[in-house]
């Protein structure tokens, strides 16, 4: 009979009660110490000896018994700290902070390496989903360029919402609100940032160089229109929060998150609510979508709790343990700026219905060698104005930027530009 | 600098080919004989040195070099005897042989471990998509209770042919088997053994019992007619090939192959053509679907590679390698027989067109216990026989085949049986 490994808890809250109730169904590894905010807080966890608790996160980091720390807080402060403090202290990390590992990774996973432990993250990104592990182990073979994700379940629920009810945002956002879907203060999700944490660093892992979150390209969905919604399913599209990230093969890579038209034929179309889905394209593989629930108390739990189970059933029979899980990517990719990128475009603009408009737009997007793919006049309005919607063909960003400050000079109102998937 | 490890291959086809291309790509691992059928058929890969080719696969398995045997022939003889023999000489294995695991599994895997050695066969069961390492890995956390799976491209091709051109079964496989889709002799996909030699071995491995081959339900897609596609899209769904698992906390296990109108809100419905799907439902994780090439030169190399290159990544760190990936079931799963099941049921009645067929149909039900969710007349042909389409309840198995046997002994004819997604 080997050894208990003995595991130290950072939070108990949702994430934090899913692992230690999982864990308690393996009879390997035993949780020693978990750190609370407030230790008098009544608590109805089965099994849970209150005995074990602190109030102190310290005394995980530093306790000798202790090979695995799990924080779970999220945050950088005190998060940072405790986990440098806890692989010094010869502890092996899990954790579920996406913030943590896309603004410090790079610090945290050189230190780890220096001192021979590894940090798994599985939860950090996708929540249930089996993503980090199998890019890192199965998939080992690949070369992997492109990357097409919905990370968050906020935004997807609040879109998929509009989508089903013809909703406006505010209207979706309050009810989400309400449900606990999103939070009293949904900037984070809403804005793109969430979803910028979790794709600097899969992109990182993915394409095995390093990606800094400052150079992610991020717009969030709050400017999202319902007519926007009904036009893009006219057309056999859905809008969807996409997290994306593509690499050639000198290196260069452009990684964003911003809405983005998705082909009803594809799989991330008819991703709906808070599900997830990360659809990786490369070779030799081809094309692989994995989805399931990215949030929650116990899918969390089964990413944190298939990390802990990892690191311990290699304690022990090795000093170097799971080469395959561990991070080093000494280079940075070089990053293209949103502005020499090419995409596809959706617009939906408004102008006075006058004989020309039409003329007018297409000269415009012509001048600017933008092709367009379909051109249609929606409806005229009582203002005597006319919707025009246009899906134009792979263009590059900079010369619609300047085409739509052409179509604005000239009196329409371009109310949004979506990029369009390829 | 490590040494570098060397590889054995059986098999060059199509798989094999990919494969040695592949592995090209990495340093650390080396080919260093490949066993072939003919040693003087011309091959047009890139960077392969004839001189390392042999006619004699034991050349590989007695090779006292090499560290890992990639067995790519597939069949029982001579796999088996070979892959034996390769563990007796100290050699890991990676397999993509779905029938040999279904058949000989329990034998080989307890050989390798007697012998400290792992088998891996990521390839053998869906290709391309990560699923064999993710469940005994990062999933380990998890009770894993129900599998619905495609796992048979060929299968699926048809399906999604018939369906969507509203083609007869004979018309698309022939047309399949002009495109190299389906085998001359295509018995082995349309009578779904292929699926249930890969949902033998995914079960055994999810479940954590074995599964016998021999216990697992199977019916293939042959009987499948346009009408019934067209039924099954007016209710909602899709008619797909699905492999299923299913067990209880006793663990009592269900273990079937067969058609299944899956509705049209859940992803499998949208697999379509030679792409795969697997939908695992657990707890703590919850619902996760895991999709993409199920086949095919690129996508098998793909997971041979990632098993190739995560038991090199192992070899020399420590004597008992991989322990999440190995395969110890002492125990066999209780199987429960087809016919102790309970399922919902799809049936296509023909029937004399008189007044009373459908309150005849309705209590033949009734008196077997079998409620109904729907039941349509359809059409009335010439012959002036009704096409009756009925949608039931759960009903045990055993009832319902009754029914059918009273129905047409009334005169009417059950033209299909398909069981119903629940």
């Amino acid at each position: 009979m080997e050894r208990k490994i003995k595991i130290g808890l950072i939070g108990l809250g949702t994430v934090g009660s899913g692992v230690f109730k999982t864990l308690k169904n393996f009879d390997n590894v035993e949780v020693v110490k978990i750190a609370v905010k407030n230790i008098n807080k009544p608590r109805n966890i089965e099994g849970l000896d209150n005995s074990i608790l602190t109030d102190n996160p310290y005394e995980i980091v530093e306790n000798p018994e202790i090979d695995i720390v799990a924080e779970l807080i999220g945050g950088i402060d005190p998060a940072f700290d405790l986990i440098k403090k806890a692989i010094e202290n010869g502890k092996h990390i899990v954790t579920a902070n996406k913030e943590l590992l896309a603004k410090q990774g790079e610090e945290l996973f050189n230190f780890a390496e220096q001192h021979n432990k590894v940090i798994l993250y599985e939860a950090a990104i996708a929540g249930g989903i089996p993503l980090i592990m199998p890019v890192k182990t199965i998939l080992a073979g690949n070369k992997i360029n492109k990357i097409e994700a919905i990370l968050n379940g906020t935004t997807n629920y609040i879109l998929t919402k509009m989508d089903m009810q013809g909703a406006s945002y505010d209207d979706v956002l309050k009810e989400a609100q309400e449900l606990g879907y999103a939070e009293s203060n949904p900037t984070g999700d809403v804005e793109g940032f969430d979803a910028a944490y979790k794709i600097a660093t899969l992109a990182t892992i993915t394409f095995r160089k390093r990606i800094r979150i400052e150079n992610i390209y991020r717009e969030g969905i709050t400017k999202i229109r319902p007519e926007d919604m009904k036009a893009a399913n006219d057309l056999g599209y859905k809008i969807k929060l996409i997290a994306s990230g593509k690499i050639d093969d000198e290196g260069n890579a452009d990684v964003r998150v911003h809405p983005m038209l998705v082909s009803q034929k594809t799989a991330l179309a008819h991703i709906d609510y808070v599900t997830n889905a990360v659809h990786l394209s490369g070779h030799p593989v081809g094309e692989v979508t994995l989805s399931g629930p990215g949030a929650g108390e116990f899918p969390t739990a089964s990413s944190v709790v298939g990390d802990i189970l990892n690191i311990s059933a290699e304690i022990g029979k090795s000093d170097y343990i799971l080469p395959m899980m561990r991070c080093r990517h000494d280079e940075y990719a070089n990053m293209i700026d949103i502005s020499e990128t090419k995409n596809k475009y959706y617009l939906s603009i408004n102008a006075h219905n006058n004989i020309g408009v039409i003329g007018k737009i297409g000269t415009i997007c012509a001048e600017n060698n933008i092709s367009l793919a379909s051109i249609v006049q929606k409806c005229v309005s009582d203002d005597n104005t006319a919707d025009i919607t246009v899906i134009t063909e792979i263009a590059s960003e900079s010369a619609m930027q300047n085409a739509i400050k052409l179509i604005e000079q000239d009196g329409s109102k371009v109310n949004s530009l979506i990029r369009v998937q390829v």
